[in-house]
């Protein structure tokens, strides 16, 4: 599918995608470029690529798919540095949780006769770096391109098409959209995760270690997401601020409402929304999105 | 262990307390008592216990032990209802997730040479019903025991060594402090699931046909414990009301920095909970309560 595939970054979703990008025997040559002369051994020694930089303007030489897997808070840093080693007819791509802030930092720092078709697949763990990928991670999940209203329809038809191949469904769509879907589905529900696990473990009431004794009565479902990569997550917030934002706003607007339901003991509207959030994971299985298992199927 | 045991309430808890009790041979006979026919029908049909009783009076009668596995808010009506028919020296033990409140409602009935030692098995899913049990629930979890300061240590000492016999660890608590560490273990996560479910499936900006399709980011973790059974959470916070609302005004004092955080755009502040909040999950995983396989070890 394509000669040299270039993966700027190889953490989670940057191993991953070499993983099932070999797999799937969708490139010639893969070369990896990190600038962590310590990852880059790691991803070595894990056989990841076919060559190895921790100077990214030789990685990126001659390569027809170059994919950003870095934190975002980087991404114009990186672009400003490669700017004049892309090959003309390439295609730019990167795997970042915010979309419209990455539009608006690469695209002035585009070479011309280059494509950019920025992508988010839905896909993670909560493990972080190279050994943390695996070739399934794509499989069944969403990713989401927003390229702008002019790009190549050529190279989105490629890139979707690789997508595809890696496993994944694949939908297109306007950047800000995207991130106020992002913002509900995903930086929102971390965000509230990371703060009850910082109001748990610095009670005085109860301590550190009884919450984790008792923590499978709901707790230890949040601490999963609170674990993801802290920098990955400080910039999803400092670049997604609006939408964040907004979603928390409507969050704490009805946890306020639930809160006045537990303080004057309103039974009927406690019920009332219990039963509402039953049925939506019910659809969230039927749509292939989630195991029926019980307790995610939680072995421990 | 005991001759006859009666479970009152037939839902995943006490249906898995009736399969592990007959696996681990704890009684010569399990008597299965419920109000409504067709529940009682579908014990019967899973063959759960060796009686079955629509009539709480006959089905306590000559029990050793008698478990209240409803939801804790027709508590104090069953025991109205069963008080005249325990035997003497028989113990009464619930499996509610609030304490204090048990304590109160139920004490004040006791016949005289009854025991009473209020139970708390930190273990459960998301599905309820009596077909939802399972004899290894309660393996490797906490169950925590709240009795009164004067209650019969032999009456603790027995029902200790039965959730013992069913998988647990026991430990002996007050109700109060009980209370207060269920609430931010248990009930506000569940209730922030709750809310954030709620939130998101009433937005005009995201369609819930969206929600639900790119919920694999973070969303569908918080749909477990928000499809938990509606009558048993609503009558949690009916009477863990001021337990939960003290918790809940710490996580929105800390949630109120963090949107602060991120309205400021304060990198620094952000990395800091987010690396911090990583470390607990691994503790978690080290005593025994979480597993270590990445995404629960979710497989869809």
């Amino acid at each position: 599918m394509f000669n040299k595939i270039t993966l700027i970054g190889i953490g989670l979703i940057g191993s991953s995608i070499a993983l099932a990008a070999r797999q799937k025997n969708l490139a010639k040559h893969i070369a990896i470029s990190t600038r962590s002369e310590k990852t880059l051994q790691e991803a070595k020694n894990l056989n990841l690529g076919d060559s190895y930089y921790s100077d990214v303007k030789q990685a990126v030489k001659n390569a027809d798919l170059i994919i950003l897997c870095t934190p975002v808070g980087v991404f114009e840093n990186i672009m400003k540095t490669i700017a004049p080693s892309i090959k003309q007819g390439a295609i730019i791509s990167d795997v970042g949780s915010v979309k419209a802030h990455v539009q608006k930092v690469i695209s002035p720092l585009l070479p011309k006769g280059v494509h950019f078709v920025p992508a988010h697949p839905m896909a993670g763990t909560e493990y972080s770096g190279p050994s943390a990928g695996f070739p399934s991670l794509f499989e069944g999940r969403w990713c989401m391109l927003t390229p702008s209203e002019n790009q190549s329809k050529m190279a989105i038809k490629k890139l979707s098409d690789f997508w595809r191949e890696l496993g994944s469904q694949v939908e297109i769509m306007d950047a800000e959209h995207h991130d106020l879907i992002v913002a509900i589905t995903s930086h929102v529900p971390h965000l509230i995760a990371y703060n009850i696990v910082g109001t748990a473990s610095e009670l005085e009431t109860v301590s550190k270690s009884e919450v984790i004794k008792y923590s499978a009565g709901g707790f230890r479902d949040f601490t999963r997401i609170a674990a993801s990569d802290p920098v990955m997550w400080r910039d999803v917030f400092l670049t997604n601020r609006d939408a964040v934002l907004d979603m928390l706003g409507r969050f704490l607007g009805d946890l306020d409402k639930l809160k006045i339901a537990v303080e004057k003991g309103d039974g009927a509207a406690l019920e009332e929304l219990f039963t509402r959030t039953r049925a939506i994971r019910k659809s969230i299985i039927e749509a292939g999105q989630e195991t029926s298992d019980a307790d995610f199927g939680r072995h421990v």
